[in-house]
C-alpha cells in the first residue's frame, strides 16, 4: 500500500474552511423586556439575527456559554470563557460581553497568551430597544477579528483597545484608555 | 534671535490629531421615503446620526460631496471623490457610497495609487427604514480603515475585498470575489 | 316530531361570536422596500402583525381582497370591496385603503348604504418604516368601529369624517372635511 | 349703554375650540432605559412625539401631572387626577397610566360622577423599546374619547372596558371584564 502524508494539507483545508467563532456570553447586548414582570432578562442571544440584519456572509460559528450581567460573572465564568478560546479551534474570536466587567475578562485573556486574535465587544443599550450601539459594534468587532494581528482587544465606541490599556469609564459610560 | 525648526514635529502634531475622513456621496444607505410622493428621496446624511446610535468615540470629519443613487453617477462625480481623496490631509477615509456601481469608484480610486487607507461601503436598506444593514457596515467600514494598511478596499457584508477584486452579484445582492 | 323554532337564537350566537372583519387592499400601509430592485412593492399584509404588536384582544377576521396603490384602482376593484361588505356576515368592518383614492372607495360605500360600520383607514408612511401612523391610525380605527353608529366612515389623523364629507389634501397629506 | 348677554354663546365659541385634554401619569407607556445605570426611568413624556408620528390632527391639550409607576400611586396622586379631571373645561380626557392600578384609578374616578367622557390607557412595553403597544392603545384611546358618551372608561387590548367592569389579570398581561 502507498500512503501519502496529508497532515500538512489539512491545516489547509481547515483554514480554507475556518469560521469566525462568536461566542455568547450576555450583557446588555442581549436583554429584553419582560413586560409581565416590567424587569429586564435574557432570553435567546440575538446575535443571528443582527448577523443577518448586516447581511453578514462570513462564515461564523456562535455558541451560548451563558446570559449573564457581567456585574454577576465570577473568576469560574470567566475562566469558562478563556478556556473555550483556547480549545476551540478557530483563531479569530468575537466575545460578546456585558460592558461593565469587560476589562476583566480581557485582562485574563491577554494574560493567557492564547495567540489568536479574540476581540470582546458588548452594547451600552440592549438590542431589542432600538437605539442600540449593539449592531454598529458588533460590525466593527468582526471586522477587526479580520484584520488585526493576533492578541486581546476590546472593541467599543468604533475603536479598539488592547487588553492591557482599557478601562470603561464608569461616569460617562465609554470605554478609554488607561492613562 | 535663535530660532527653532518645529516644522518635524508639526506632522506629529496633526497625526496626533488626525481624524477619519467620511466622505458622503448617496446611496441607498441615506435614502428616505417622501410621503407625499410616495417616492424615495435624499434629503440630509445619516451618518453623523449613526456614528451618535453607535456611541462613536473616534474622530471623524463628515463631508457630504452628493447625494445620488450611484446609477446616476458620471465620471466627472467619481473624478470628484478621487480628488477628493487625494487632496484631504486625512490618511484614513470611509465613503459612503450607492452598491450598484460602488466597484466603479473603488477601481479609479486603486488605479489612482493615493498611498491613503479608503474604505467604500453602503447599505442594501436604506438606514431609515428600520431593518438596516447600514449601521452594521459603518461600524465594519470604520474598523477596517483603522487597521487595514494603505489601499483601497470595499466593506460589505462584514467582509472586505480589494478594489480589484471585487464586484456586485446583481442576483443576490452580496459583494463577492472576482473568480 | 316535535321542532322548536331556534331561528331567533341563531342570531344571538352569531353576535356572540361575531368578529370585526378585516378587509385588506394595499395601500401604502402594506408597502415594503424591495432592496434588490430599489422599489416598494406589496409582499403579504402585516396587519396581524400590527394586532399582536397592539396585543389586540379583539376578535378579528382578516380578509385581503387585493395590495394595489389606490392610485391603480378601478371601479371594478371598488366594487367588489362594496360587494364583500354587503355579503358578508360581519356589521363591523375596518377597510385598510391607499390614501391617495379612500375617499372614493368611502363614497361608493355610502351609496350602497349598506346599515353597517364600515370604517376606511390607511397610512401615509409604510408600517415596515418605522416612522409609520399606520399602528395608531389601525387603533384608532378599530375604536371607532366599535363605538360608531352604522354608517361609512375615514379614520385618519386621530378623527372620523363620515363619507359625504372628507376629501384628502393632497398638499398638505391630511384629510379634513369638505368646506 | 345698550349691553348684550353673550353667556350663552361663549359656551359655543368654547366648544368649538375644545381640545381633548391628555394628562399624563406615567406608567410603562412612558419608561426609558438609562444606559449608565441599566434601569428603567422615566424622563419626558413621549405623548406629543406618538401625536406626531401618528400625524395626529386632532386639538390637544397635554398635561403631565406626575411620572411615577402606578404601583407606586397614593390615593392622594389618584385624587389628584381625579380633581384635575374635574377642574380642567375640557370635556373629553384620555389618562395615560401604568397598567397595573389603572383599573384603581379608574373607579375613584367613575364613582366621581364627573359627566365627562374619560378613557385610560397605558402600555405593557414603553414605547421607547420600538414593540411597543403604546401607538396603538393612544390611538385607539383618542378615537374612544370621541365617540363615546359621557362615562369613564379602560381603553387597552383594542377594546373598551367601563370602569365597574375591568381588570388587568395579572398572569397573562391582558385586560378583561369582571366575571
Amino acid at each position: 500500500m502507498l500512503t501519502y502524508d496529508v497532515t500538512p494539507y489539512l491545516s489547509f483545508f481547515s483554514f480554507a474552511f475556518m469560521a469566525i467563532k462568536i461566542l455568547i456570553t450576555g450583557g446588555t447586548f442581549d436583554k429584553e423586556y419582560d413586560e409581565l414582570s416590567g424587569k429586564l432578562f435574557f432570553k435567546d442571544t440575538h446575535v443571528p439575527e443582527i448577523l443577518e440584519r448586516g447581511r453578514s456572509r462570513i462564515k461564523t460559528q456562535v455558541r451560548t456559554l451563558m446570559m449573564i450581567d457581567s456585574l454577576e460573572m465570577t473568576e469560574a465564568d470567566r475562566d469558562l470563557i478563556v478556556s473555550h478560546c483556547k480549545q476551540c479551534k478557530e483563531t479569530q474570536i468575537v466575545v460578546t460581553h456585558g460592558t461593565d466587567t469587560m476589562e476583566a475578562t480581557a485582562r485574563k485573556l491577554g494574560k493567557a497568551k492564547l495567540n489568536k486574535t479574540i476581540v470582546l465587544t458588548g452594547a451600552m443599550v440592549p438590542y431589542k430597544f432600538g437605539s442600540s450601539d449593539g449592531l454598529f459594534n458588533l460590525g466593527a468587532a468582526l471586522a477587526f477579528v479580520q484584520s488585526l494581528p493576533a492578541g486581546v482587544y476590546v472593541a467599543m465606541n468604533g475603536k479598539y483597545f488592547t487588553w492591557d490599556n482599557v478601562r470603561k469609564n464608569k461616569s460617562s459610560g465609554f470605554f478609554e484608555e488607561l492613562k
